[in-house]
């Protein structure tokens, strides 16, 4: 029997988690909300996109100057979890600004990193005002990510299996499960009651298991392992690159920002831009091609190698959902099936996430194809090796 | 990248562990089909509860003078599957035939320690054949623990995470995932080829997440969790019973196996005797009570308490089935709804295996419910404390 004391630090940790969790749904509601308001703006504004270099070099000079370790983003989020160091509340403020000037301005980015940075700070800072340290401290970070994670999909059962996955590679954080899963169903509450809507795309019919079509599956599955590893080493190599060739921080955010402009306008991308939702649409209608995939997958490396704010999910669903209804389309398998696949996918390797991906695909699609997406996150986890876009993450269990 | 030595080691593991999954589903389909043979028969000719007795003392006699360390059924397993140690290929044979004398006698016993142990046999034996050690052995170990759940109840998603959770509390072994998806799969699909089949029953409507569902299904994970607790402590006890207060053992037997009788007898529970999943439907009917699930655990109890072979989880879904399908209707709930949920969720508790749990009612139910099979799995688990019918499971993390 677990002692009293033991009893009341959970219900406490429960407390908490339910107050983290609240203001994370808050924030995610205030969050999305901004960005439907920027992205529409921009969809019928092209020009906008002329704010590319503003914001890039805004984003490094306050970052640089006012950021105190902020830009690290995520890892920030995972070594805090881990080490107890506290997060400055400015992390979320910054975030939330330069995320959503990054989506006025174009960028192709995503939504989760500003989301977990947003939660983590939260929780950091509730649980440096309540004196919490320890396990307790870290159960309420991982709640915190749960909160943001859950929050900002609506997909409260990968929400919850994310905090517990997030910050390790090869562990299940079980401890810290009750509070992950209560902050990411009051997180997206707290959304949803707020306005907050979640559109999912349907899979049309999933074809029955026959050796043919898991031999089709498991090749697929490697090709998005495969798909998360390019992924994490573009926006890497993209990075390494501005920063070795060019001394100036500003230089180098100015010559990032104009290199993303150049691509857009030279190939003209701008639909690649932003969220860019109609993607993971037309994957699932089976209309894209490989020229979808590399220009997402381009845009976002130049994007977020360059140093702009943003999150890196809602483009690996884009070019996952891509790939997938791609594949689907020339191998003859119905193409919203694949495209889920691939958007899932590719999402849980580049994330290191394979059971969060197992969930997500609950979440998304009901447990429709449950099967395969379980044979998809496996070997879409293994194959995408160690590198995934969070380098902070410990690895517990080497893959093998 | 992965070198090639060891892409060579994963591709022979993939192997071995189609060998023995296949060499298991085919286990798993002569099991079934023997238990359905004596169990037929049983239902049909009540003196067969006389061969109780008779079961007991050879089951004693041939572990306690043939039986090497087998005695110790899935704790060996688990051992086995950490340490190293190999199982002689004898017990897979004792536990065969001595669980079905168990259900031919109509003790109250299940499948899954008999399936558990002759996978780990197999496993064991295909790996010393092989010279696998380290890793190795221990990845086809896990495939073997889920090909043989997997085959025998027809849930090859659980039996996949039954393999990574079952040997350890608070941790999921990622780095086998692939052997024991491929093995889970792989044993079902045999033990179906042969003739075996599964028939599950179907929650009849899930109810909106109202808060007053929510706050009923926390309370009733509480209760599954307490009535997993009170399940491990009522064998243990039974059986510590027997050990302390007989010095004798097979006048222990003897005496165990005459209890047993004398209960069933003299409160007529012959027909919670056997796999009884009758208890199931019932359950999902909503038209059990309180009484069949202390007669359920009474029975079980004195079964596995005494010493008969035979496995845990198809009692505890009995009884979770009868416990969740009470509360149901006492609560006014759907109680296939909360059947589903009590079934699914003292086994979990009593295993310490939330993961599985979660799968398995998708493979049951198809992520029907999710959400609220998810909130189960997690509290039950919590409030089930430590020690589950597995003694042997390290304890990784331990819950708080």
């Amino acid at each position: 029997m677990r002692d009293l004391g033991n009893m009341r630090a959970s219900l406490r940790t429960v407390c908490l988690t339910v107050l983290v969790s609240a203001l994370m749904g808050a924030a995610a509601w205030a969050f999305l909300a901004a960005l439907d308001l920027v992205t529409g703006a921009r969809e019928n504004h092209l020009w906008m996109f002329a704010l590319l270099p503003v914001v890039n070099l805004a984003t490094a000079w306050v970052y640089r100057n006012h950021g105190l370790r902020a830009a690290r983003g995520n890892n920030l989020v995972i070594d805090s979890s881990i080490t107890g160091t506290p997060i400055h509340a400015r992390m979320a403020a910054l975030t939330f600004v330069c995320s959503v000037a990054t989506h006025a301005a174009g960028g192709s980015a995503g939504r989760e990193g500003t989301a977990v940075q947003i939660g983590g700070t939260i929780a950091s800072n509730v649980a440096t005002l309540f004196h919490l340290d320890g396990r307790e401290r870290q159960d309420l970070m991982l709640a915190g990510i749960s909160a943001a994670f859950g929050g900002v999909f609506g997909t409260p059962l990968a929400g919850a299996f994310f905090g517990m996955e997030m910050c390790t590679i090869g562990k299940l954080n079980y401890s810290a499960g009750l509070y992950c899963l209560i902050a990411s169903f009051v997180g997206d509450l707290t959304a949803r009651t707020l306005g907050t809507t979640h559109a999912f795309n349907t899979i049309a019919s999933v074809p029955a298991m026959e050796p043919a079509t898991v031999a089709l599956v498991v090749a697929a599955a490697v090709a998005f392992g495969l798909m998360a590893r390019l992924f994490s080493l573009s926006i890497r190599t993209v990075k390494r690159i501005y920063a070795s060739r060019i001394k100036n921080y500003l230089v180098a955010a100015l010559v990032g920002s104009l290199v993303l402009l150049s691509v857009y306008a030279a190939c003209g991308l701008y639909r690649y831009g932003g969220l860019s939702e109609w993607l993971v649409t037309a994957g699932f209608e089976g209309s894209t091609g490989p020229a979808d995939v590399v220009a997402k997958l381009a845009c976002t490396a130049l994007t977020l190698g360059a140093g702009y704010q943003g999150g890196e999910v809602t483009p690996l669903f884009g070019i996952g959902a891509a790939l997938g209804g791609w594949i689907g389309q020339i191998s003859g398998v119905e193409p919203s099936f694949m495209a889920a696949l691939g958007m899932v996918g590719v999402f849980g390797a580049a994330l290191n996430v394979p059971i969060t991906t197992i969930m997500l695909s609950v979440d998304m699609f009901g447990g429709q194809a449950a099967a395969y997406f379980v044979i998809v996150a496996f070997i879409s986890y293994l194959v995408a090796g160690h590198r995934g876009v969070y380098p902070a993450q410990r690895i517990v269990t080497p893959k093998r």
